[in-house]
């Protein structure tokens, strides 16, 4: 028999990230300092992130070797397996072969601990002794709290109050890694205190959730804040998973016409697509397709302008420019919680303005019924996240029926959806409800990008 | 640096399961009919079991080959890795080596689809269109419905009501593999009707559960009746474990001293220990210390009897040689739920019984602290049942640091907590209670073994 799954040897883990920062066919406008809206400097970033990943942030070295003590981690879930999906093809009755790289043996369940182990470590080498982040659905706070306990750091995640109270079980997932949780906004900070007086019964948001953990790092000097995607330096972590794909399709002498992630703020996406944009715009593979696959609930690379925004809802992060639906979007609350960022990763961003990759948008009812098709023929119940790449490679493999073509198409599968059930109870109970943001009201939103009068 | 995975090829999956009834040092006293109290026959099992079940049920062949079509099913997920556990080590200061093997990569997260899978495998074979089972957490009726879904046949599980209530995730992810998920008692059996009529607002019990899927199985022809553990094929089935981990320790020219399993129904212990018990039978290495951990609450192989009793609540099912404690003994609820059965496999039994074999047993907060610190040593976050294990070869090893040995420990980390986030919610909180069960009451059960008067 052929191997379903395509593994590679420990030590055949790649030994540096890469850096597509390097290979942009222009460069990135810079980050804004949120109050001066001038460029921003390291200095500004340095009360809240330590040097090195300031560094890596505007790095434009074209390779970044992962330190051993990251790599030694790495080692618990990584290589990652590269599965054929055969037995999805054939139900498909396409000719094309559908690949998935699978992230969700990690155990967070998900891609996140690529960049939160690196955060962590760098930051306990810069002497810090605590983090503190916020979190929405629970993803990015668990990660965190998995890497922080690797190197004796302690923790402080803040849980959106409305998610704390529906997700007890998130809490629990970060204690058991030593993690403390608390739920935003909370009596902890100037920001929170502020909110709970105007709404004492708020169930928070995931901006106030940023600013409490922000001003935490910012008012304790042995405190830093991590951020578990936008950013260049959490997009160049996660590039380990296309670096391996890239391996593990070596092994089979083949090369992939057709590289598939979903996106929210960017960075499970950049990790599967920087390496395959790599070979795209050196010219070695012109012709791969890239594509990013959205919620058509919060439509950001599809709908949305590419402009200077604020990164967070609050207005305190600094001014990036990319595709954003405003910062005082609020997208509905679907099932895909991690997709539901009002802007994008600026290299993502520029990667789509500049046409070397594209993007497409779904409902969340057509992707959950492809994920229960996924579960029913390869075993797997995967993330909602997960499943809007899904989605998309089954359009792309349908597309090859038609045509004919035997395309190799592989998709980021970046996480299981063991804490992710009740998408699918909503799905079978006929609840799942399909949202289209009205043009009109992003149209509004897209009014108060700060940088529009200065034009 | 080392690989700290230990891995195999897909090529070196073992071709066939090991049947440890072939090498018992004394023959397995036969099971009873549960009306006649005679040995029971073929023909008693065949009206919910297939022809091919029952002959590995009573088999004393060595080995038996593993279908191609359930080998091409593991290969999703097999061979699981066997990781070393050198954080452990370090944090315990122990000159043990510590390894377990990881079936929490599943697609089920546990160990349960080894045997799920050629269950419905043989069923199919042999025309049956439906599987009905029933499940108590809920860990068996995923596990059966992720392995009907690979041969298009249905799947009906009766879920204890209090469970169903209070887990509708897992209804879910069995829905997402398309089986029918009851609450027990139900409207659907003689059974649940009868017990509807006299106690119309209980949780059920999973005796209960039993009886209706019997029923269930028994009065539709193209129906049959699956069960997770106990029984020899479901010991022989999960043997893939151990073979595989034998495969993986002669990569690494050792053989470990001490193998360890948690033990409920003891298919996931046994499925570690047998190919091991094999080795120790043949005089190859008569020293192997083999341990099953079992939960203080319901303490089977440590305060049990070895003697016949009812495999079910109900009094239904065959009556068995088991260690048991009763088969109206009610075991607290604590949070190992897989672990929560009055007797145990008779083949596990057997061996303990014997002396090939020994057996612990764990409070479940003792447990929980070691799952804890696995969890922020090693990353993963375990199943309550697991911890079992895991809590044995932690104790394991603090002796080689009192004795100096340098053993090879090895324990079966059968799966993943991701569902189980209440058990350490409870830790942390403080709400976890440590139940020992009264000798007396023990005592009193066991007055009720059907045998015992006609000795």
């Amino acid at each position: 028999m052929e191997n379903r799954k395509i593994m590679l040897d420990e030590n055949e883990i790649p030994k540096k990230w890469y850096n597509v920062n390097a290979d942009l066919p222009t460069p990135l406008d810079p980050p804004l300092n949120p109050v001066t809206k001038e460029p921003a400097t390291p200095d500004d970033l340095k009360v809240i992130f330590p040097m090195s990943l300031i560094g890596q942030e505007v790095s434009t070295e074209k390779y970044i070797k992962i330190p051993d003590e990251v790599m030694d981690i790495y080692r618990i879930w990584r290589p990652t397996p590269l599965i054929r999906a055969e037995r999805l093809e054939k139900a498909l009755k396409t000719p094309a072969k559908i690949y998935y790289k699978w992230e969700g043996v990690s155990p967070a369940g998900s891609h996140k601990p690529n960049t939160a182990i690196p955060q962590a470590y760098y930051n306990m080498k810069d002497g810090i002794e605590r983090i503190a982040t916020e979190t929405g659905a629970g993803q990015w706070g668990s990660a965190i709290s998995f890497g922080t306990a690797f190197f004796d750091m302690d923790c402080t995640v803040y849980m959106v109050r409305a998610s704390y109270d529906q997700k007890p079980y998130r809490k629990s997932l970060m204690q058991a890694w030593g993690a403390e949780c608390i739920a935003s906004p909370s009596t902890r900070t100037n920001a929170g205190r502020m909110i709970l007086e105007k709404y004492p019964n708020t169930g928070g948001s995931l901006g106030a959730a940023i600013s409490e953990a922000v001003e935490d790092a910012a008012t304790h000097d042995n405190t830093n804040y991590a951020l578990g995607s936008v950013l260049n330096h959490v997009c160049l972590h996660q590039t380990i998973i296309g670096l391996e794909t890239q391996k593990q399709f070596a092994k089979l002498d083949t090369y992939p016409d057709t590289v598939i992630g979903c996106v929210g703020g960017g960075s499970n996406f950049a990790g599967m697509a920087f390496p395959f944009v790599r070979d795209k715009l050196d010219g070695s593979h012109p012709d791969v397709d890239i594509i990013g696959a959205e919620p058509m609930a919060c439509p950001t690379l599809t709908k949305g302008l590419y402009e200077y925004d604020y990164g967070d809802t609050a207005g305190l992060a600094p001014i990036i420019k990319m595709y954003t639906l405003g910062h005082d979007f609020m997208p509905p609350s679907i099932h895909a919680g991690g997709l539901r960022y009002h802007g994008d990763s600026p290299l993502v961003s520029k990667l789509v303005k500049e046409g070397v990759i594209r993007a497409v948008a779904y409902h969340q009812t057509e992707v959950l019924r492809d994920a229960v098709l996924f579960a029913r023929t390869e075993g797997h119940v995967i993330a909602p996240e997960s499943s809007h790449a899904l989605k998309c490679a089954i359009d792309e493999a349908l597309k090859c029926k038609e045509t004919g073509e035997e395309k190799t198409i592989v998709f980021n599968n970046s996480g299981h959806g063991h804490f992710d059930l009740a998408a699918y109870e909503a799905y079978f109970d006929g609840s799942l409800v399909d949202y289209e943001y009205p043009e009109e009201l992003i149209k509004q939103s897209l009014k108060k990008l700060p940088m529009l009068n200065n034009k």
